[in-house]
């Protein structure tokens, strides 16, 4: 990709990591780190803030999710897309409604995204992406003018499809704006997938596993609000230990 | 995938694992695991065999490789596909000429590719593949009616393109028959990455970082050679600590 540009004008980077476990080999404290979860974790996050969620408190462990829940917190708390029994909520945005958790603190443990955001936390910023506020996340990125790593949080540490396409949609679109370049081969990969997909992405994630676990579970109403484009403008961003709103005052 | 086979009959899954970092997640000692480093070393270590190595022992670092150097053997070392002082070979197939190696021992450490045989080795078998001897691997997995793990050496614990293309060819030719499933979304994936690029290969890695490191060096006579399909029926196996060929008497 060859752009013109001024030679003292920044270039930054975009690089796509497919597993929680690559993350140490792609960590860079200067970039944006967007933590990708699409079913459901990063997709449920963006709802609770688009309704009104206060701060929500990521955990790695179901132990501190439950002691969080002993002091009275409101607890989201699921393994393997169950909810556990001392939870308030599983990991369904449509959880989240307004009416349950509007100006609330919530603490959040899940199988694979929580693990993920804190991975992170080193980064110049951590942000919540999906495809709910996939235009918001575009034009964070350019305003921060910083490289960028997009970390699906995938599934038990493998790669998984439906993080990686979402992962493509947003690199493609970063990349398609001058001082922004990759030589990440995972970033070129995951664009192929997403423009393979694009056209039906309902149907691609057909082959996705995570699309038949939750099937099987019966928690697979939230296929096509997931892969929803620009419900929201709404950016949650880790603040010290917990999530809050982008410009929130 | 459904297929009509008898409940008694085994299946067997085909799994691909991106990189060396993601194996533990994958590892199963009963599987076949294929080590894969087109560029280049599993393209050089099946070329060695094919004409005529006797052994070739992989070691994980530069200063296993010179003690080994110093008590006689020939030794191929490089480091980011740069050959060592100490050593006699790099990691170009050309090096193994029938006339330099025939019957001969050598003692082997690469970037990448060797990490990877020693993370599999206890498998139920670990053998060599590439486009080189893909049609054999094949043949070999059908016969040995094992499931099937493809580890991708990657670059430096990161996905690489080249890798996970071959993976997917080979994938796609194993799942082609009955007793042959995937549940794993790198294999789906691979799989789609090799059929956008399998009518022009070449053109397709123009999208590799490796490919551009190999331009940098003057290392990249060998594209074309590591993507020629079939040119052996040879198939390096891992037999305690260093490979040899599979049936060698």
């Amino acid at each position: 990709m060859s752009k013109t540009m001024n030679s003292y004008e920044r270039v930054n980077t975009v690089e796509v990591c497919f597993s929680p476990a690559l993350f140490p080999d792609f960590r860079n404290d200067e970039a944006i780190t967007v933590i990708v979860d699409i079913l459901r974790a990063t997709s449920a996050i963006i709802t609770a803030f688009m309704n009104g969620v206060r701060r929500l408190i990521p955990v790695a462990t179901l132990e501190e999710a439950r002691t969080y829940k002993e002091r009275g917190y409101l607890v989201a708390a699921e393994r393997d897309g169950i909810v556990r029994d001392f939870a308030d909520f599983g990991n369904s945005p449509y959880n989240f409604t307004r009416e349950m958790i509007e100006g609330r603190d919530i603490v959040y443990s899940t199988t694979n995204g929580t693990q993920s955001i804190m991975l992170a936390k080193e980064s110049h910023r951590v942000v919540i992406g999906g495809y709910l506020n996939l235009s918001a996340l575009v034009d964070l990125v350019l305003a921060d003018n910083r490289s960028v790593i997009v970390l699906c949080a995938g599934w038990k540490n493998k790669f998984n499809i439906e993080d990686s396409l979402f992962a493509g949609a947003l690199a493609e679109r970063i990349l398609g704006h001058a001082h922004f370049t990759t030589i990440c081969d995972s970033t070129h990969a995951a664009i192929d997938l997403w423009n393979l997909a694009k056209k039906d992405v309902l149907g691609y994630i057909e082959k996705a596993a995570q699309r038949h676990r939750l099937k099987k579970n019966k928690l697979d109403d939230v296929l096509e609000y997931c892969h929803t484009i620009d419900l929201t403008r709404c950016i949650p961003v880790l603040k010290q230990d917990y999530l809050t709103l982008l410009n929130a005052v």
